[in-house]
């Protein structure tokens, strides 16, 4: 194995006719993809290909321009899995039995109390000219090829085997045999704000970048996430530039800025609370839930958060929350009112020193011309009284539940960064 | 336009350096992979890439072989989107402003009450020579443009502007224009047994299904999804092939089939309870509103679930759900007790026919020798009375919510069934 010391590019091969058809979500690259990307390796490409041996030829000559493939996938013990004699054809080479990786198959039913049959014995076979990598995950052994230059790895399909094995084989190898520019990146979140009023607002700080830095715009439920990364031969360096450029950014829209590195809006918020020993419920009519899911799904959420009334009739909304019957038959059940009271009477039934409410018409039926769908009244209440904001969301019910959750939620955090 | 007589190929093409690094899964072309599948079409390939212009010239080059290249992302107002430049390079042509799309970024900014900058002047800004396609749901345009008999697609990266322009505009254009062999799936939605059983079940009637007909099994949170497809250039034999072998797999399996067609079990329950005039309602503690969420992600659902307490703290559980505090210090709260008492409380506080409830630890921490992580008890009470199960779902706090929500909302359908 050598050293290379030019930027190492890669591409990732995902094998499998499921990943295709939309049966089976393509995890396994994105994982990959990030762990290539912070052990400073670059991925120029994923090819998702089905278990066809023409496809794989010809993924496997198409990746010869980089310096690492990563294969995933089919190399189960069934006809459809046809990986590894495609390897065999792509590096010419045959099959041989393989004593450790007939081992490590035996341990593995052993351990599973399953009998084995003569399919899991032709597991242990593997291309002659390759190093075998040990998979001591599941039956199917990782090899790795090299041709012209270019590294190839070909690890199984099942996620949790693929994870295992890569991070406690494949990376050290990876490490010894590349010598990589170091990579670092920073992820800055953003609410409140449309992509181009944000790319306005940076425009000048963004041209005057780095150029080993580059900036990208992820647009997602009424958030933008701005990704700050590159690469550079001097790693401190590289943080120390980043670390100054941020706090630029946080100079020049800081107000608009709700969390860094991917951490949920949830965990900002809980965090926040956290701090000052207090506590939040919520009342939930349009968003059915989702409040009350996005809070829950932070673990260790329990010491901030107490929970919730989803109310998705009116007379929870009258019982539960003190909403006034008079009031939403004046103001109607979507209305300012209606959302303020459900706040207050959260906070007062369930206890608590915060509540967020919403009421809106999620869709896609249910609009009228003065309340069309999208429309979510947001309510915070506080010790010191309630505040109200209405919201168009748009058309689609999933999209209108998952940013009037978000929004809420970015309501409390900026009533709480102005106290 | 003309009618192609062959079966039509199609490849995806990704675009982002977000999917490249990890940022973001890659959910858009599963989905387009699944949509483009049950229309008759065969995905072959999906290519991720990144937002430069080579990748995307070089993508687009390696698709000639397929009739149909469908493209997402890169579509946005800020400077690392370039799709349409690129698209122009590759079919020789200039951007001309399209006054229906400049009209339709208008119509938008109006409806969510932003001001409109000159970025996004320039998305309405498309290729000349191609047909225009309306995104009702965001600023981008799509665009159709076909070169020695393939057509491509440009749609934006925004998951949920996609699905809706494709659904809404894309879907049809493509039956107008591509005559395919006719495609038919029936999925069958199974749960209470794992995958093996089910394989040993129905081994005899999967090795005696016609040629033109395959069998896949997916696993999900505790369900098993049993997909049925074939191509068939007589589209009624095929459907009348299919019906004759899932009502032979319903007399196999029925039992453990609570739905069809990856319908979720929240709506099957639903309906259920719309039948019957009933309605439902939810105390979550561990599962911390995800079966609210599921429930209200169907649209429709008000008339039968009437809302929930999501009880992440023992107050709640004892001022709202009635559940006795001696038995949370005697039993625990993770118990059978304080199960059956939230159900019991919320269909009385929230007065309802039906009501599940769950108590548990999702984890990550929390758990004791006795009640380790993954513990759940799910309570279902009814006009008849209530009862009360046990669960292990495992170590992962994300797959203990899901699970639970599923169970739960399946020992009410089991319940239902049984009357």
């Amino acid at each position: 194995m050598e050293k290379l010391l030019h930027n190492v590019k890669a591409k990732i091969i995902s094998i499998g006719d499921e990943l295709l058809i939309g049966q089976v979500v393509n995890t396994n690259a994105s994982w990959l993809g990030e762990q290539l990307t912070i052990n400073g390796i670059e991925v120029v490409g994923i090819l998702t290909i089905g278990d066809g041996e023409a496809d794989i030829m010809n993924a496997l000559e198409s990746c010869s321009d980089v310096d690492l493939v990563m294969i995933t996938g089919g190399l189960g013990p069934t006809a459809d899995d046809i990986t590894k004699p495609t390897l065999c054809r792509f590096f010419n080479t045959t099959m041989v039995l393989n004593e450790d990786a007939l081992e490590n198959v035996r341990q593995i039913f052993k351990l599973r109390g399953y009998p084995m049959s003569e399919r899991n014995v032709q597991q242990a076979y593997i291309p002659k000219d390759c190093v075998y990598i040990p998979n001591r995950f599941g039956t199917a052994p990782c090899t790795w090829f090299e041709k012209d230059k270019t590294v190839y790895i070909s690890m199984p399909g099942v996620p949790f085997e693929m994870k295992n094995v890569f991070t406690t084989e494949i990376l050290s190898m990876l490490k010894k045999h590349f010598k990589v520019t170091p990579y670092a990146r920073k992820v800055i979140m953003t609410t409140g704000i449309g992509e181009s009023f944000l790319a306005d607002k940076i425009k000048d700080w963004e041209e005057n970048l780095p150029d080993f830095l580059s900036l990208a715009y992820l647009p997602q439920y009424g958030m933008v996430r701005l990704r700050l990364d590159g690469r550079h031969k001097d790693a401190e360096f590289l943080n120390n530039v980043i670390s100054r450029e941020v706090e630029k950014l946080y100079s020049l829209i800081g107000e608009f800025i709700f969390g860094e590195d991917d951490a949920p809006i949830a965990e900002v918020v809980l965090e926040k609370l956290r701090k000052e020993h207090k506590t939040l419920v919520t009342a939930e009519s349009c968003t059915g839930g989702a409040i009350a899911r996005m809070l829950t799904s932070v673990a260790g959420c329990s010491d901030v958060y107490k929970g919730s009334i989803v109310s998705y009739c009116n007379e929870v909304k009258i019982n539960l929350l003190g909403t006034k019957p008079e009031d939403i038959a004046k103001y109607n059940v979507v209305s300012k009112q209606v959302a303020e009271q459900m706040a207050v009477g959260a906070r007062k039934t369930l206890n608590a020193d915060y509540a967020v409410a919403t009421t809106g018409v999620a869709g896609p039926s249910g609009g009228t011309e003065e309340i069309p769908v999208g429309t979510v009244w947001i309510a915070v209440a506080t010790p010191e009284g309630v505040f109200s904001k209405i919201n168009n969301f748009g058309k689609d019910r999933d999209n209108n539940i998952q940013r009037a959750g978000i929004t809420s939620l970015n309501m409390l955090r900026e009533f709480l960064n102005k106290k």
